[in-house]
């Protein structure tokens, strides 16, 4: 089970956005690190048993999409007809096999749905109705639309709506703060949970899921489903989960770009990463984050932003987790 | 209005697939012959009176949606559950915008939906119910689902349930041969029509529609809606339209990697395309073709299937089609 004596490696993101450091207390901050700590145990978990890097992915995921802090799974955001629209991917790179679900409504983990629609391997990409009876007929649990909510997302959503219905995102100003009193800055879309792992056998594995954007218009798809741009892996180069402004990383396909950069022009990890979120999306006007592992098992989690939850853990080494720049 | 002195061009498909040449009667190639002329005197008209690659390539996807002839818009094969769904995209290689609609049930032309969703710039994928309101709040025009059906069409579908529910492409031989001595090759599920174009500023767009499989799962979409799978442009490099086995489309993210290729491995055009068509999509069991058209205007339009509906034209002159090999 020792493999080629690489060391097992795994990171996770629970979304960028807007963090201001003044809003959030001790505490507050405490359940984010909590959140994070855990999402990295459970992967650590199956790594260090040699366990493949998808298993791993999966359940840093479905640790992500049970926790209420973040929108993923249970804590999702509402969409602009008060309901709950969830989307998730996940990608193995030893195969380039993919599987994705969008807009689904039913399905209480999404990144277990994505993973039976690359294990079933007719498709890579359900949506809608389909997906839920997909999920259904491969014995997935479902839940009914309701257990996505949270008194915080609701109150998120409201506020959002009586602002003039801009979209919002996951952020920890808008959980914690004085809502009343925090602006509407219709740039901060960017809640979204991943993970990137990189197992004993030197296979790469990466995993995202959204609730998407508060308030938005039902049936939007944002990059957290669309391999190559919210989630990609390819044993040849890099794992990669994205979290931003999901249209701009569909329009640049960041995941894939961050790949073809290391493949084709023989950047190393960090530059790939670091061009193409510190300069491609801003060009475009875009702003966000992405984690990161390449096939050595180095790894980054560059952000645009004021904040991104994420973390890392490496081996059997303590997990580190962070909020802030 | 002359440009920099480009010759404006345009490339279209109708479908790669399995397509016999015994299957076809001469009177039935030139049908086929004459829809893809049509397609692509629509897109050199808007190039050749000035208009942008952009208004080409929608007129020429309007075109193919609007032909029986062709999976996309009217003639969209049927899903498992006797409807249809629809999936378009289109993408301006100017500014990287790019617009899709996935599972679409009522807009009769596709590929203006997923304009509409680039044009109006707050979303770049709409799928489901939610994409139809979007495209009838932006008063597109909607049509009964059942506009989509022809006789050939249902058919096939009622060939295919029998046959124990295995996808079927478009192709010739399903809709003209003497049905129950085809065999169903359940490879064959590459019904796609696409269009990409060079206008005289020299920019570069492309855009794609189909109907997806026949009897296919409802909520599966494939690689045409996905910007970096099935459509993809960029001035830079390239504009490509794809048709072939979706599901390794979009796990290759085949319009960006021939993108990236030439942009960071330096291939030119043709080896690029060939690269994924050829060696690239079989090594994971697909099969299919693009359409792709470089800055410097020279088209290439490559297959490994037995046939692919196919044309160009270049400047003023006559567009040029072809079927098989």
């Amino acid at each position: 089970m020792s493999g080629p004596g690489l060391v097992p490696a795994i990171a996770v993101h629970g979304g960028a956005g807007t963090v201001a450091r003044s809003s959030l207390s001790a505490a507050q901050e405490a359940l984010y690190h909590a959140g994070l700590a855990a999402a990295l145990k459970a992967g650590q978990i199956v790594l260090m048993q040699g366990g493949s890097a998808l298993d791993a992915v999966t359940e840093a995921v479905v640790s992500l999409e049970d926790c209420p802090l973040f929108n993923a799974g249970h804590g999702a955001v509402f969409t602009n007809n008060g309901t709950h629209e969830l989307d998730a991917s996940i990608m193995d790179g030893r195969t380039l096999a993919a599987g994705a679900v969008g807009c689904v409504r039913r399905i209480r983990n999404p990144v277990r749905a994505a993973r039976a629609v690359m294990e079933d391997g007719d498709y890579v990409f359900l949506a809608g109705e389909g997906a839920d009876r997909f999920a259904a007929e491969q014995g997935l649990e479902l839940v009914d639309n309701a257990y996505f909510a949270t008194d915080a997302r609701r109150e998120q959503w409201q506020l959002v709506r009586a602002g003039g219905g801009t979209a919002l995102d996951h952020d920890a100003a808008n959980l914690f703060a004085v809502l009343p009193k925090t602006p509407l800055d219709p740039g901060r879309k960017l809640g979204t949970v991943g993970a990137v792992a990189l197992d004993r056998e030197g296979n790469l594995a990466a995993a995202t899921s959204t609730g998407g954007l508060t308030n938005k218009h039902a049936g939007r798809i944002g990059d957290t489903p669309i391999i190559g741009a919210g989630c990609y892996a390819n044993n040849r180069t890099v794992a990669v989960s994205a979290t931003g402004s999901g249209e701009v990383f569909m329009r640049l396909v960041v995941g894939h770009d961050i790949s073809a950069r290391m493949e084709y022009a023989g950047s190393d990890l960090a530059a790939a990463c670091n061009y193409v979120v510190m300069e491609g999306l801003p060009a475009l006007g875009g702003r966000g984050g992405v984690i990161a592992i390449d096939r050595g098992g180095a790894i980054v989690l560059p952000f645009s932003t004021e904040g991104m939850y994420r973390g890392y853990a490496q081996g059997d080494g303590a997990p580190v987790t962070a909020i802030y720049r």
